[in-house]
């Protein structure tokens, strides 16, 4: 009978969403290798020896190359920037926040599917920035659409990247953090309590030859313990973000990450047990 | 008239080759960049001001990502590995050796078209690994068709990955470095003098989904005085070298290079000039 009956409620295809222009071929698997290193040359290495470990039951469906991990999961590590220019990652779950990812990103022990305790729901979105109108947008306009400064990464209205954002100031001329910029609308105080933990990459897939643009943008992969939390957030930021006129979501995975493996054993291991 | 009339003999398009087995989509082309960087963000946005720039006037026909320069260009740096798992390059040209750049790589004072004087000439071959085979083939086959032992680089017969190669040298079964390795095919001793400068890249761009087969290997970049050198090369390499089953070559361009700007000038002002 397979392991089809240990699947959980939560692990189903995620819903068609705002902001997609999926494609097939860079969609869907049911297996993920996400290789990570300081040099290519290993992720390289890695991803090709468990393609042929997998030869005769696996087959690869699609992969992405991504460079410079765009959002900073630790306290010691400064905040990278993403190719729009904006520090990107500021308010990302750290791993020292262990009480947080227990509440956001790890699945708890109530989860009926038991191999999945302790593991998490991995989301992974290429997400191509349309250079042609960000380019030809002023740094200002750029800035009220993010919601912080290009260059210090403090959000608007405050001096430091660390800087709390302060929702509720205002300016004569309305909120000094506008309704629709990207940090309000994806902060927990709006967004119903909601934290997921970012762990994505550039990617650079070369130009288009026809048209001359670029494709380019962010190879977004994020944690959660529900993947209903990356939809809840993508309804809101595909519609009302600044930021979404700006982007386009051309690729779509979601993979169930068990937890991590004991000695002598396997990931996944709970799952077959 | 345009700039037809000083058009380099030399300057035309490469000859069909051994070992083509030529995209057109990753081929040709009149302009080149090549943004080197040790962080791939670097080289994007410079790719990218620079398409941006050229809007209008100039189109992206295609580009290719690399990393970890797979030839070293001077004593101090260590050779780095290729994703055939050698180090490739330890006897590549080295930018301490003026007299022998001079020779093999720059455009001399005798050349007709002055506007190329001090120039040369880039070729690029996008050189695919076949795996497959590559990776069932056990390393001493490995080390006779590359003519180097894999661990340490260094010729077959010898000690240290710089020490001479011994292209003489017998064993009762033979020649040491064996008729078909790739060192001795390469070598100026054999190849009637050519040297030239390498300074390649590796590539991967992902796994065919329909064949499983990854599309991996050399961006390889090698500059010299006359194209027709690299294009002697080939003719000799893409026949005779044991390496030669496992390669194809999927992309090709040359393109010229005029030499370095003066302040306040341009690369290339010597051609309007």
């Amino acid at each position: 009978m397979g392991v089809r009956a240990q699947r959980p409620a939560v692990l189903a295809p995620l819903p068609t969403l705002p902001g997609d222009e999926l494609q097939p071929p860079r969609s869907g698997g049911d297996l993920c290798i996400q290789a990570c290193a300081d040099d290519l040359q290993v992720a390289f290495h890695a991803t090709h020896t468990l393609l042929r470990l997998a030869h005769g039951a696996a087959v690869a469906r699609w992969s992405q190359l991504g460079f410079g991990r765009t959002s900073s999961t630790s306290r010691v590590q400064s905040t990278p920037r993403n190719l729009m220019g904006f520090k990107d990652g500021t308010n990302n779950l750290k791993l020292e926040d262990t009480a947080a990812l227990d509440r956001h990103v790890w699945v708890g022990a109530s989860e009926r599917a038991g191999w999945m305790r302790g593991g998490t729901y991995l989301v992974a979105r290429r997400i191509r920035i349309l250079f042609d109108v960000w380019d030809a947008t002023d740094v200002e306009a750029q800035e009220r659409a993010v919601g912080r400064r290009k260059l210090s990464g403090a959000p608007l209205g405050a001096q430091d990247e660390t800087d709390p954002a302060d929702l509720h100031a205002t300016t004569t001329n309305g909120p000094t953090i506008p309704t629709d910029a990207h940090i309000r609308l994806a902060a927990p105080e709006t967004n119903g309590g909601i934290k997921i933990l970012r762990r994505g990459y550039s990617y650079f897939d070369g130009a288009d030859p026809e048209t001359g643009q670029i494709d380019a943008g962010l190879f977004f992969i994020s944690c959660q313990r529900d993947p209903q939390h990356f939809v809840a957030l993508q309804r809101r930021l595909g519609v009302d973000d600044a930021l979404a006129k700006h982007l386009s979501h051309t690729g779509s995975a979601l993979f169930a990450c068990p937890p991590g493996a004991r000695r002598g054993s396997f990931i996944g291991a709970s799952l077959f047990g």
